[in-house]
């Protein structure tokens, strides 16, 4: 029940974030509603073809569809509103990640995948789709770049992980993931805590 | 029979479109055959995958290799001449685009698929080449942006799903759905109909 | 034997371009381990997705992601090193996109695929890795344009094709594809061999 509040929640804010830079880019109405869906379940698709959870529930269930339409329809007429709540937002897409990250590294383990490739995917079922939004959307992935967002869902996924190796109740471990995945976001805003960078001196020389 | 002569056409038009852009970037020889090849087939394939009609018949059938590599192969010597016939090679490409959409959302009904998802992944059997070849071009993809791609594709689409609902005959809605996926890509390119685009205002503020 | 030292030496040389172009873009710790490892298998990924070699060894075989994080934590902490010895690490790549292309036209075919498109997955299995690493870097893939990179993969895989359909033994003909595709590879490195490129004038018409 909470996951499924979380879930939706999560689609909803990875909805908005697609929905958002599709009209600062300029996209047409349907260019919008595309990029929602898109980033909302791409992620999972992945996740699911690679696991073999075939048909991938992103185009079983029509929750996803609805949600990520609403959420697209809303930045289309209202994207100054939701600019405007850029850090409720943030929230909410904090919950998806966390969301996906630790239920897509269950749903591996769940197909047989070894801990640590799940994790893996884990993390990626949470930022899969923000990869996706910021290629089409002509830009470098944000999620590659910035504020722990790779890593804490990577930390989430690997509690997951890591509970299952030792016989932990998957339900605790979901809800530590999540938590500690959501605490590094939260650091990460408001904080700016960050993960290490190349170093610069470097940089020039390459 | 007729379906069989669209879908040449469409191959033929999405891998011209394709070498053509790639020309334009100056991919070498190999890079233009690549790219022509990956535009006609990766909306199909990623849709095989999907509703797993394994393996996609793109890697199995050699019509679309054939012919993506004749076109290739035009763009890359007579690119001009092609460059000349802009607006034919816009007609083949809707036609490709209505035979792709109203083909696709017809084969994910037969695999199960509800008529909702199948509209929208026979849009993206549309769409999908085209958004790999503007992503491969380092370009935000046109067919989100203008001239009302996605919706002409998903016009197309959703009028043969909504016909299987209604037990129609797939062969008449099929029909109806190209023809108007068609005309919308007519008026867009002769009339410059185009679908809403976000507010001005709005996106000075965000 | 000699197949699996030329696997890791090709993973490894893959995961160091990934991480390389990482640290150059400046991706956080994270982002650049998981750019090293997203290139070293997606060629691989996507080839056993469409052959349905599932599942893909990339995610079963724990030796890609323990290569790809070495040389991912390499490239990160000593990236100026790594960028020093960049013909070295190009040797090391012209041996993994030989290695990629041979042994991936002979899985395809071992899967049932036709020997034109086993060849042309061998050679997507070589340079997709290197097509995602330029598309999240925000750059035009480099794979497409430049120094023979997709014709030698090709060349490589129509050996072991050929050979198949000539019933050759497959080991003297991947050692004969391996061979012809750092060939071309060194050619192209030390003496600028390139492919045929789209003729200038033209190219200002389109």
């Amino acid at each position: 029940m909470i996951i499924t509040i979380f879930d939706c929640l999560g689609t909803f804010a990875f909805a908005l974030s697609g929905g958002l830079l599709g009209v600062r880019k300029r996209f047409d109405l349907f260019g919008v509603l595309f990029l929602s869906f898109v980033v909302s379940v791409s992620g999972g698709l992945v996740r699911d073809v690679l696991i073999q959870a075939m048909p991938p529930v992103a185009i079983t269930d029509m929750r996803y569809i609805v949600i990520s339409m609403v959420a697209g329809l809303i930045t289309f007429f209202w994207s100054s509103l939701v600019a405007l709540h850029q850090r409720f937002v943030l929230m909410l897409d904090a919950c998806g990640l966390a969301l996906f990250a630790v239920v897509g590294t269950q749903k591996a383990m769940e197909y047989g995948i070894n801990p640590l490739m799940a994790a893996i995917l884990g993390m990626f079922s949470g930022i899969g789709g923000g990869m996706v939004r910021d290629v089409l959307a002509g830009e470098i992935p944000f999620v590659l770049r910035a504020d722990l967002y790779a890593l804490a869902a990577l930390a989430g996924g690997a509690i997951v992980a890591v509970g299952s190796v030792l016989s932990l109740a998957p339900s605790y471990t979901m809800l530590a993931g999540a938590g500690i995945c959501i605490f590094l976001r939260v650091m990460a805003i408001y904080y700016k805590w960050r993960a290490p960078l190349p170093r610069r001196a470097e940089d020039r020389e390459i």
